[in-house]
């Protein structure tokens, strides 16, 4: 079985060989520089790393692989747009080092680029590929417009957090892994347990990083500690934090999101995540969903040698930073 | 076999039944909103002729003739963004009526849905349909992307302009009618003539939308005419007046191009269109992409009247508003 690195290896060296010198310039350069700002490549690794569960021949899972990751990439370039994002990996995103306009239409161009990577599978059940991959890119569209509806929405319930960052990262995790579960030959059964513990970690992992921003250790994290607070984010933390506080906190925690001193608000903010013990609850949460994603692994019927690289995988992404 | 009406009447109907309910609402009502909005249903209309020229049962076809009104509806949303066109078919376009994110997002997912659509065909080439499919909607892509540079350039040849036109315009009713071919059971030669009429009327009708712009009855055409010179757009006309025009015409349709006043500038433009004869030239060429597709159609292995439909829409496409 191959390990993280390999699988890495492989997909990276793929994305290089990849050509985007065709004409208008204007319209493929952005395709190429968006690819090569790397990242942890971790869609199309769970692609292959899910062929591999059912089947050593991972090669026939490249195409694949590399549309996951081109039309994971595609959806940073739109998201930058919507997000007024200026900078990605420390470099101008597409928008900024172009413009809007290019930004907009090289985007479509890596989702049809995306189809047309899939297309290349050599494989007899096209159809269902393609099912997968547009369902999870219907529903990732869809968690972009909640995330964006909770910036005005008064109220957040904990179901609609969950709900959301399912929609918007956790099933691009399962789908990828469904993709290789499906060209490596899985029974549909594995390939959906397959899925479902993909979407699982995808969803711990999304909470991890809630808490992470709130309570990490800054350095090793690699950015400011109470961004989610500063910006004012619907995160599970202060979802928790809402539900939980007397009414007289909430009225505090709500004059804290108001306060003009940054430094003072995330201060102010914290004290009542750890009044509330918000973090032992999200912490819960994200065990949860965890055992969710292993208990589903296990339910696959291969050789328990066949998923280790899986697990280790979860296991590493989840000790990442903590 | 069935008259444009008839085959638009078919479209219309499936179109209205199509169901936009789904959540979230902000991502959804843009994608019937946009589809409610009418037009000829030019592209879906003839995936159902292209069928027809080859087999009677054209229902097979309807999901692809939805998936290009579809893809269409996408490119609309997202050049309407990018030419910051706030109307469209009397009512306000959907980056204006909502906003700018969700006409970005809702028009991501229409483009998924083309793709979904055009998967329901039923058909044991579903990889064929899609290659025509993708391959088309880049090169959507690139023609916009032209379009947008040409802006910019200080000189655009003729053959530019046709590459341009080709791009954006006249694939997708080229790559409509192939679609239709290929469904209908087709040989791929007869599929490719029927692509290349259906090409080179596109680049003919863009032709004449040109010289319309310019010469045509504004009663008629339904728009003022001029607006192409006003916005001084490089449309072939222009494009051949520079070319066409002595040293000094030249500086003197220059300055036409930079005069204050619209009416001014729009007579004195077409002074030297006329002085130059640029009609009569925009009309050879017309003539000439005519002829080619009407050439192309007659290769086709067919009974001449399994065409009929196809000539009829052609000439009405082409006596419209003259």
């Amino acid at each position: 079985m191959k390990t993280y690195q390999e699988l890495y290896a492989l997909v990276e060296q793929q994305i290089t060989s990849m050509q985007h010198n065709k004409q208008p310039a204007e319209l493929y350069e952005p395709v190429g520089y968006m690819l090569s700002l790397g990242g942890k490549r971790l869609r199309p690794v769970l692609v292959l790393m899910g062929c591999e569960v059912f089947d050593d021949g991972i090669e026939k899972a490249l195409p694949a692989a590399l549309a996951v990751e081109v039309f994971h990439n595609f959806t940073l370039v739109h998201d930058d747009i919507m997000d007024k994002a200026d900078i990605r990996r420390g470099k101008p995103t597409v928008h900024k080092k172009w413009n809007e306009t290019i930004a907009i239409l090289s985007g479509d161009l890596m989702m049809i680029k995306a189809i047309d990577l899939l297309c290349e599978t050599p494989t007899q059940q096209l159809k269902a590929l393609i099912e997968v991959f547009n369902t999870t890119a219907a529903e990732v569209c869809e968690g972009q417009q909640w995330d964006m509806n909770f910036e005005t929405m008064p109220d957040v319930s904990q179901a609609q957090y969950i709900h959301m960052i399912t929609l918007k990262t956790a099933v691009l995790l399962g789908g990828s892994l469904k993709l290789g579960a499906l060209i490596g030959g899985a029974s549909s059964q594995d390939a959906n347990h397959l899925y479902e513990f993909g979407k699982n970690i995808g969803i711990a992992f999304q909470i991890q990083d809630d808490i992470l921003d709130s309570f990490g250790d800054g350095d090793k994290v690699g950015k400011k500690i109470g961004g989610d607070i500063a910006a004012n984010k619907k995160t599970l933390l202060l979802i928790e934090a809402m539900q939980l506080a007397s009414k007289e906190d909430k009225t505090l925690l709500q004059n804290w999101l108001n306060h003009s001193s940054t430094e003072e608000k995330i201060n102010g903010v914290l004290a009542l995540y750890h009044k509330y013990d918000v973090r032992g609850k999200a912490e819960q949460l994200k065990q949860h969903y965890l055992n969710e994603a292993f208990h589903q692994l296990n339910q696959i019927s291969v050789e328990a040698n066949r998923t280790q690289p899986l697990k280790e995988t979860a296991l590493a992404l989840m000790e990442r930073m903590s």
